[in-house]
């Protein structure tokens, strides 16, 4: 008896962490070099499909395919909708159209409608030809939504009643549908046109006498998501509300789907993910493997922007190069002057836009905002302007000259803190996604308008002093 | 009939879009000034927690207050965790202890305990002396660990029962705790040391004879965390595993907590803002309204980072004040390498940090992925030299110099991405949060490095050519 408990207590551990990865990535190499399936077989069935996914990424293509092949089908299924895409399309381009329905009909419903989404139209048509006539419906359903909202992120995999039934009657249809739906957090309550009028928690469907009628014990006051709204405002709703599965329904209040907080998650780290990488000016997030040439295509419009823009910076310094030439010392103090203007910028954009994607700041918020990041802005400006005017005037001994320059550092900070606020709540407005506004983009134009500032007060300064 | 169904739809939609967000808050300001106390109980009587929560944040701190007094003691516990930092602060401090011990005795134990561990130790200590013996033994357990470990992350609302037990006695456990845990995924099976061996899934428990015993039915291959385990890492098992809670055992093997999605969630969203934040040189995550003079010294020492970088890249240039003074254009293209190093170099960062956070690249890629990005910058740096060089060629009409800005610059975007996605490896390896790599540690290096290539190949150039 202690001795079941200890294995038990053993299997508890998470299973792989970096070094138990990488050793069984090893074990696994040698083993499918030597083809030795059997005793591939006894290490894949006590590993969760989940590790065997971050296990396949590791694995050379060969590789990849050998193992897949001798997975058992429904665990293929789940190993697949845990793999990145470039990866599954490298599996898939393996197998025929009835190997890849085999695998698709063990998944729910929404993973299914991801991959076939993502197949080509030739081979697409002929798996939904291959799987279940239910099961193609379903998937033709879930394709007929836009993939970036709710109606795309559901699955059909949910369990309903009418809200006349009686509590045992809702028990007999989870237990109907046990197989097919894994994971049950509500049941859900129909009228007689399908559209949804409550839910019941399983704990309190637990707790109701047996004979009690469903419409009776159903919370009636829940959260819905219509089909059509975007994943984020989804993914918003779920987070704000704590949900673990949201009902979605039609424009008729009908329910259609559900959608579960696992597939929420991933939205979250899709938009977080996309915001970070966009905000240093990657249009698509690569962290997949691959092709160089595609990942270069996919930065370069971003380093062009910046390109173009810091030649127009270089073209309007040779508009001032009668004032360079008479004190080249000033290009000394341009690297600071671009970078403190861009890291204020960025700081300032950076808030904002981190705000309006996790709902803590408002287009409300505006105004108060601006003034807030004027303020901060003004503090940094006055501490490094009287640093900058201390070095400045020790290394030049040009006390007025240090001036000059601390004042316009002061000015570049103050424009690039409020560009850097205002453009994403304009970009917001207008129904852009305000995370394209940060670096290169609020640096560039940093970078313009604080070189004219300084080398107008640099022309100024040598004018009249 | 009819009209029921329809009123309990009407109800389903997410309550607050950002319009009917501004009615109730003007609403609310105009009955709060009148002090119509029970108009605005039947306004509130509507709302959801977290949508009285999202209305505070944008009131007065009068107004605030104000609306908290009139909350049932119930709904203010739930309003509170739902808050901001600064703004529990604010409220808490108009409270004695006596009135923050009632609101915290309804909550969870791990939003009190986050709660106690932010007041004054003088106010937490009465507060705790205020609540019930058993309330507070949970709450100094919770306090005895590090806020962002899984001991720091989870709850003692669970429900458990010895592996020994029918279902039927399982389901009276539920019934008995039904008010204390109110959201119900799993029930725990522990031996007679209070062991955890295994967890039964609600839905399992319905479909189970009730005869049955707990540790027939249950799984026994469960996925556990430990309460010294980062909550980063907690984040990152619940993801991969997806799963809705999770549960916490001591060095022993006891269970001693539960963990939900939704703090989990928490912390993916904390992690991410720190990521993002850190990046463009924030220490804090200072979205919620703080004093300007706090904002500004939690973003000033990442600017000092920049400004000391770029008087060390000013000092450079000055070193080359010769070169400079002979062939003035040459300091036109000094914006330019500076940015597209810069640029260049985030972008190959960014990707690397993001990975790493969400655990799509480990450091077993390293080597992989720094070929991956040499190559890629190959080829954007191939691009942007051809362009560059005709610019340039074109602008000075000296074909030879834009060959040395043209080489200059692809020597300056190689170096930028080798460093971009080399350091962010190094940090991890080393145990420091990769994130802080970014700008501005590697724009301001970048910046340095770049230039003196650049000005070094000037020298070269005048020199020999």
């Amino acid at each position: 008896m202690g001795e079941t408990v200890e294995q038990s207590v053993a299997k508890h551990e998470p299973i792989l962490n970096e070094e138990t990865l990488k050793e069984t990535l090893e074990d696994l190499r040698e083993l499918i070099e030597q083809k030795a399936d059997s005793f591939i077989r006894n290490i894949l069935v006590n590993l969760h499909p989940a590790d065997i996914a971050e296990i396949m990424r590791y694995l050379s293509e060969e590789e990849r395919h050998y193992l897949f092949q001798i997975l058992p089908k429904d665990v293929a299924s789940e190993v697949l909708t845990e793999l990145d895409q470039p990866v599954i399309d490298e599996i898939l381009s393996d197998l025929n159209p009835k190997e890849i329905s085999e695998v698709l009909t063990e998944m729910d419903s929404d993973d299914a409608t991801d991959i076939i989404s993502e197949l080509p139209e030739q081979v697409a048509e002929n798996v939904l030809s291959n799987i279940s006539e239910e099961d193609r419906l379903e998937v033709e359903e879930l394709l007929s939504h836009h993939s970036e909202t709710a109606g795309g992120l559901m699955a059909k995999e949910f369990v309903a009643v009418n809200q006349n039934d009686t509590v045992d009657e809702a028990i007999q249809e989870i237990r109907k549908k046990a197989e097919e739906v894994e994971d049950v957090y509500n049941v859900y309550a129909v009228d007689e046109a399908g559209r949804l009028v409550g839910e019941i928690p399983l704990k309190n469907l637990i707790l109701a006498r047996p004979g009690s009628r469903v419409k009776d014990v159903m919370d009636t006051d829940i959260v819905t998501v219509y089909t059509d709204m975007d994943q984020e405002e989804v993914a918003k709703i779920v987070k704000k509300y704590d949900l673990v599965s949201v009902p979605v329904v039609d424009s008729e209040g009908r329910l259609v789907g559900r959608i579960t907080i696992d597939d929420v998650i991933d939205v979250m780290e899709e938009e977080a993910s996309e915001d970070i990488t966009m905000m240093a000016g990657i249009t698509e997030t690569d962290i997949p493997e691959t092709s160089p040439f595609k990942v270069s295509r996919s930065r370069l419009p971003w380093l062009l922007v910046a390109f173009g823009g810091e030649i127009i910076s270089g073209y309007l310094m040779s508009r001032f190069q009668t004032s360079i030439a008479q004190l080249i010392s000033v290009v000394f103090f341009v690297p600071l002057i671009m970078a403190v203007g861009g890291n204020v910028g960025n700081q300032a954009a950076v808030v904002v836009i981190r705000g309006l994607a996790t709902g803590e700041i408002a287009l409300v918020d505006t105004r108060r905002r601006l003034a807030h990041e004027f303020l901060v802005a003004l503090l940094n400006g006055l501490f490094l302007g009287t640093l900058v005017f201390t070095i400045s005037a020790l290394w030049l001994h040009d006390p007025k000259l240090g001036l000059m320059i601390a004042i316009s550092m002061i000015v570049v900070i103050e424009n690039a803190a409020f560009l850097g606020a205002l453009i994403p709540f304009l970009l917001k407005k207008i129904g852009i996604d305000p995370a394209v506004a940060t670096s290169p983009f609020i640096t560039t134009s940093n970078d313009i308008f604080g070189l004219l500032i300084y080398f107008s007060m640099v022309t100024i300064f040598l004018k009249f002093l």
